[in-house]
């Protein structure tokens, strides 16, 4: 077989450049893939860090101005990893030369930029993806495939936290993500947005909620280094923080399945604490991402002396993707999601498919960031 | 040291009678009390039924009629425990005999009823206790005990659930907890009720909420035998579920907190997950009544590498009530709680001082059961 | 039904006199019993102390002197809770004197009382009872229940360990049971006993062994006040501590079963850390006593797909003993393994069986720390 | 800085070889090096296979015969990551053509072999490094630092056990692992000489031992494909397993601790459970491999209410190596320890250090492994 390979150009090189140059550089080494991904250019705008990053990484070539990237006719996958206020431009640029586009998530800072985007990608009728890794961590492809065999029967209720303390301290300075015009929102967007995908995979559409979103520390120190909106050190100015630190809501599903979505960055203790439970009618499933080899599932059909939530090493040869690591008990991390998405995307598209999850499931979770952000206007339920 | 024999009037021989019994026969047995409880008559309507609970539970007496009990000169506390429709007629008519006033929660099935109850006490000038009987789980007080010494600091965050699974079988017939008469609401009053006792204990006031009711299965076999509405076997004959399956809701404390709560009884394998966390700007904490002997506490002030929850086995002699028993190690279990709440209630009284919680706080509770009932009808944030 | 009364002389009014009094009090409160206990006499040599330990336990009668408790013709059955050098004697006279005679555990000092003990009861012809009071927790119960029915297949490991840390403390005093004239030996009597007789209840007999006691800390302050041997504060004066800290033993089972135990003091953080894992050709099971209502099961028999541990709540009606206490996930606590180790025994004596487990029990026991004792100074393997 | 480029000879190409040539890939992706490792051959005995093995993992040539990857003048280290009867002829042919020599674990099949190769690094002057990877995980880096810095006290116990249970099912075929000639021994010489590395590690050197092996299933059917010793089907044909299933033994420290050891792989459940609690003075530890992000640390210094083993989640900035990775609380995997190992080693290479553990801690461990096989024949104890 003739293997394709897929030129990537890459725009952005910090957490998500570095996560997904890895996930292009290590699938083939461990899966058999049609189409495969060459590392061709990646794209920033600070040349010396850009340059250092590309070595790392393992990228050909280096460009400053993304509007290049996207001219290149070398170039077939464009990669979308910058904060989100460039995500509409880049991508729907990039959709308008043809290229593919993958997305990191959220899909947009807004539900008209995402609606923007989905337009693009249709009307040039080219791939795109979403970055919502986490549908491909192992135990969460092994859910999925648990729930469609029926093995919870009908679902009544869907409960989600996600939970992190990086910036609980209130000295941690204004970085891009605490930034309204950069990054839309704060842990609505950030890491909600990770549950609500979840709840839309695993249970189904949500059709109405009720949210509120709030801002625990409203000043905070201002980064000295204003050419980086990603780090660097506090100053001694304070700034408006303009995003949330915690967001909230109820949900319910259209199959009638009740949600809960928590999501924020003050619980001290919980540095990537996205965990879900699921109840039905024939058993329960939780899953937490700190412990994301791990999948526990109830089950009713055991004999009534035995039951108990077990606990499920998903590693072994029988699970999802698992296979092609280690054996079983040998676990994988975090980075591994990233490699599966890109392997999964790579085969649907060498399929002439397109990769899941794409842009209509990013526009369909801004769809519910939107009814959350309304509702806590509101204070009263609105629908999706 | 002269020790004072409190007589006890018992209305209710079922679950909770076999709990309060018990309470009051082991409290004298592991604590030193200057007041002592005294089974004296036992009270329920099916003579048989309750001649033998008197047997088994250890009461001297037994009336069938709740007006007698309380009619009788030699009963100083009347304790109620029957189902919630009974509890404001009896509680009332007790508060103006003049007699001690121990109530099941949740207090009432009505707001109105509730403060009618608060208001006979008040008047009566009686002492009067309601039996949410978790604060007195040592890992509950010990977490009470440490927030007040300001080892969380700031509390961004109270998180709990209340999952149940005993009616998650649709053919589980209409017992009289799924009879809004008799009941009042269903996993709301039930369990809901203790975890929002626990928030106001731990936390504060609740200031405002958002929430949602839900009945999953909206017709079950009726009772066959009539003449019990505790339990029995399902007969052939349907009838209306008049309360609620599952309720949850989002909450403002008073103190800028944000809470969200749930309980149902439609989460296959929990049993009694009574379960919540709370995050501070010093540090969390962790608790969860199926391990009720533990207290999960994660500290910011350890040194950064060392950082984690820690379990804290909650049975040493430095622990709240612990040392009355057994070793460290050497676990307790659920039916403690009412023990330790009777050694502090009668502790108090013995003082001049009225137990804790009391009729007040039952009130307030019932205040924020009734604010998300008239949130989940008026689809909007509700004031308390 | 007539219920008999079975008169009990209570030898011993510390720990264990307090546990096994609360045992004979609530037994049948919870239980049906054709035969029941009667707190008749309790007995204690330090006259002001056992007063007290008689109101507060619920005693009848004291007598300062365990002969004369033997010669009433009024006590059916002599309980012997005293450190370990008075059960020979005791038991012994008490057989000879026809009564029943249940007996702590470790059922002798040495291997010789304990043979001459089990003689006398034999000779006698009377009911006799050793307190391995863990094989009466639900979980244990119900783990065996799984073996019996080959839920486990063929047994190939047994892996227990008995950790607590009261002793870690150099500065901790020379209690008895760290004299080798009242204990018989350390952590090896007292706690590794108890995983002993969990391998024999649940694995089988043991056949040899290889085992080392160790004492970390060989001087320890005596304590001050020398009338009480059983506690107090510690003195300046230092005292050889004359039993082991901690003992250790590889085992084969008579069945091929391999063995590991180990018992310390010296475990910092274990408190009562009783944990055994069973490894069989069909599953495995684990047992942790500080979680003493839960049993982890795997069953290789399960969807090779969903295989995990399960954590099984032991507290539901289908469970061992649990029914008579409280609904599902309501756990119960250390002290309700005497009361079921009391009901068990009673409902045998009732039907004319001897309870189990009985003196054989606690011989086989013995032998068994007899050859790791020997192994221990041999240095090679020895034969029970 | 100019880097240097290692040019790697990698010998052998199935599970290790997969995990070495991952380690060298990944390594200067994520970490700094000084020296980088260059995947310059790699080689085996079946050409086919090979070569795909070499497209897979990235390595630049393949050879077939392991004489020629030593002759070649540019190739600087030799991995031996062949079964165990290759190791010494390999490694004492490189050492002696100048070559630095990395090789798998256990060091050798026997002794004298072992003996054999240390000789021969010393004695050539090369540098030389063993494969215990598991030092080089995060939790267990932290564990090792934590006891260097007096955390713990005085070590008491050493806890470890390693359980599998890939071959419990009796039809699972004679793989080179249960052949005496290609792998030495069993679960003793595969993963009873990672856990005695770690405890060697983390308390010290091991006196004296007893111990025992043992084989549960003696006859098990012979692979169809015999030109393959590591995998393929089961034949009709039985043979005899004449490794190890399981082997268990007691030590006792140079320093007085005391320790227990046990390896299977007949333990239904444990897919990779190597586990490990050490208690000292101080505090304790614990380490689980299947968690191994994860190390649990209780501290006797923490306030007496307060104290309780902590989860500490190893994966933040301050703790070894994870700063490379990823944020708080994403998580890494198995594979990751030898990448650590490989950055590690490259390191200290650098800088003229010979990596760590090198062949005197393969040596040491032989002679526990060899002192644990002497005791298992004699039934007494031996000294290392």
């Amino acid at each position: 077989m003739a293997k394709r390979r897929v030129r990537i150009g890459l725009i952005g090189y910090k957490f998500m450049g570095k996560a997904h140059s890895n996930a292009y550089r290590q699938a083939p080494r461990f899966f058999d893939m049609e189409w495969e991904p060459e590392l061709a250019v990646i794209c920033g705008r600070d040349e010396r860090a850009l340059k250092a990053a590309a070595d790392k990484f393992g990228w050909q070539e280096c460009e400053t101005d993304w509007r290049r990237v996207i001219e290149r006719q070398d170039i077939d996958l464009i990669d979308v990893s910058t904060p989100g206020d460039l995500h509409a431009p880049i991508a729907i640029a990039a959709a308008n030369a043809g290229k593919t586009v993958w997305c990191e998530k959220p899909l947009a800072n807004s539900l008209e930029e995402a609606r923007s985007m989905r337009q693009a990608v249709e009307k040039a009728g080219v791939f795109h993806a979403v970055f919502h890794n986490y549908r491909y961590c192992p135990a969460v492809a092994l859910a999925f495939n648990m729930i469609q065999d029926g093995l919870l029967g009908k679902i009544y209720h869907f409960r989600a936290v996600y939970l992190q303390d990086w910036i609980a301290d209130p000295s941690f300075p204004l970085v891009w993500r605490l930034d309204k015009h950069s990054a839309g929102s704060g842990a609505h967007g950030d890491i909600n947005s990770h549950i609500i995908d979840l709840g839309r995979y695993l249970v189904g559409e949500i059709a109405e909620v009720s949210g509120h979103l709030e801002t625990f520390v409203k000043q905070r120190p201002k980064l000295a280094a204003t050419d980086d909106r990603l780090g660097g050190t506090a100053s001694t100015e304070m700034g408006e923080v303009t995003v949330d630190d915690a967001a909230m809501f109820l949900a319910k599903f259209e199959n009638g399945a009740l949600g809960t979505f928590e999501a924020t960055r003050f619980a001290l203790g919980r540095k990537n604490h996205n965990r879900f439970e699921i109840n039905g009618s024939r058993g329960s499933i939780v899953f937490n991402l700190e412990r994301m080899n791990e999948l526990e599932f109830y089950s009713n059909d055991d004999a009534e002396a035995h039951r108990g939530f077990r606990t499920i090493q998903v590693t072994d040869g029988v699970h999802p993707f698992t296979g092609s690591w280690w054996p079983a008990g040998h676990i994988i991390g975090y980075e591994h999601t990233f490699t599966h998405l890109v392997v999964s995307g790579f085969e649907r598209m060498a399929k002439g498919e397109n990769p899941t999850p794409d842009f209509e499931d990013g526009l369909r979770n801004q769809r519910v960031l939107d009814a959350v952000t309304r509702s806590s206007a509101s204070r009263k339920w609105e629908c999706v």
